[in-house]
């Protein structure tokens, strides 16, 4: 199931990261398309689609445009997918992007982060623009076909957002925002 | 093996077409992101990888946007891949897409649409975007990440262009270079 | 659909063969398990499923206890799947074991040994034991343990027949009971 | 990788057992071949190949003559791995079979029966045949073709056994030879 959405991402509340030296926020990553994929060590789908399709964004897009980022949000079965049992996966499974640990709602219920999304269950992968906004959220699996294109427009479209947020730019804003891809150059016309 | 190139795609040259009524080129497809798959049907990779890929491009976007085309370039084996057998294979594999017969040589060489576009074997997947310049020169296996990322490149690249193009309109031909995807409108500010 | 059969194995009507010096015959093979592949080159399950299956299973068993056959049983675009054509076929997929053209019955029907075998369609994986008889008959798809298993019955007693149609054994029928597999000699305890 | 053994197979030492309202022993499944799967639940061979494989086996096999058990032989990340995650895991990932949890050494190092067995890590397939015997043992991934040849040998094996034990049998040693498998009867000819 995919949706389409334009508002802005809630903040993360995480319990402890894996694979990152400092706590990842949505501020950080300011200006990078966010591949947040959301799954459960001990979640099948998780496993067997979802956490490879990310590892597979990953190396797919230039880090330095697109971040992807794990969430383990536990919601069931919490003794068995604590912080320790999830480092020991994410070790044998070599999963090489940061992972946040879903804030629990200390109830045994959606862990916050989750909750805030609304996310229905795992995995679910969503996508979070360079400005902050949600703008696709999708459960269960989606094509690699579906989620490049997706990932790709969010991508030039942060270009052309940032290419006309240069300050000293003699090229009017308003033209820059059309130019697309790494040969937009040519077509300015100011 | 991928290329990024910036020509005017050389035109077709086709003995025969099958799944269309009427034969295809590339100024009728003017305004389309073209998918072009080179194949044989007797090519273990194309049977397995790049055949149903071309199927999952053309089922993944909009026909009005993006036309999936393939080539049957043969270049070995003249006698077992011809048109007739050809058209059994397509019946049978469900090719569902238009599908041209490259024109041999008559020395039992590349045939013509192969050699003008440098192809190297098969599978070849070729971007055109929809000016009619080639884009993108994949001989062999691509993810469809990338695919799906370099296609809606060009998808909205033409968006762009058309709208820009687009005689009537008063929204400023400049702004709307910077419109991306279905959600542009908001972001234009004349 | 599988079925168990227990009658002699009608002879094959081959036109011509390839991947074999001479004509194969049952009677040739008498002593070896037979595994008979019936596929078409341009059918889907086929290519994707029935050879390579049976290409595992030629270098899975010995080739001095299980001989793989493969039988071209064309039924349906005869213009297409000449025997030309299934040569460049048997090229480009590495088809490595021998293969017989079922002999067309003329009429543009069913070719004369699929239909003394009664198959229903392609693929079809016949098992006919050591001395000749129908075993096992399945149309579509069967698992690998489940013909594995199959196979190796069959190889079973063929070693049991041969050993015991050794002519100056004096192993006891309690014994050779027992016996199966290269392990059975220690066993023996008259 | 794989061996050919013919000894004994060391008892199994299991702290807890799931799936099964008794634990399991050796003794209380004489006369069954046996398909040990040792695994850890955050090995990925063992999740992705391992588990998959083994259940299909106790899909493929009659119950009354294969019984397929896992053994959680944890070798590592030992508080990763807990009885209380194994049990979570088992449910998530639908294992049906029994499962038992090979008792640790208390030290840290290979668990008890791991050792027993000298195995080299996980997944491992161990066959014991119906005496009590081990067979087979495969590290890493071995083919369905493979397994269900080795698995239907030791049934047959076990089978000729149980008949060969039967102590009022009058049927002569011509008649035995080609007896294998349920089907024999049939064909003797006193």
């Amino acid at each position: 199931m995919s949706q389409v959405i334009q508002q802005r991402a809630p903040s993360w509340e995480v319990e402890r990261w894996f694979n990152t030296q400092q706590p990842l926020t949505l501020e950080s990553l300011r200006g990078k398309v966010i591949v947040l994929e959301a799954f459960q060590m001990l979640c099948p789908g998780c496993v067997a689609h979802g956490l490879p399709q990310a590892d597979r964004v990953s190396h797919a897009f230039s880090p330095s445009q697109v971040a992807v980022v794990g969430l383990h949000t536990v919601f069931e079965h919490h003794d068995a997918m604590t912080p320790t049992s999830l480092q020991a996966f994410l070790h044998e499974y070599r999963v090489g992007f940061p992972v946040g640990v879903d804030q629990p709602d200390g109830r045994g219920g959606l862990p916050r982060t989750m909750r805030a999304y609304h996310m229905q269950g795992t995995p679910t992968l969503i996508l979070i623009d360079g400005q902050g906004r949600l703008r696709h959220h999708h459960f269960g699996r989606i094509g690699d076909l579906e989620l490049g294109a997706q990932i790709a427009e969010l991508v030039l479209e942060e270009k052309a957002v940032s290419v006309g947020a240069a300050p000293s730019t003699s090229i009017p804003a308003a033209a820059t925002r059309g130019c697309v891809g790494d040969a937009c150059a040519p077509e300015v016309t100011p």
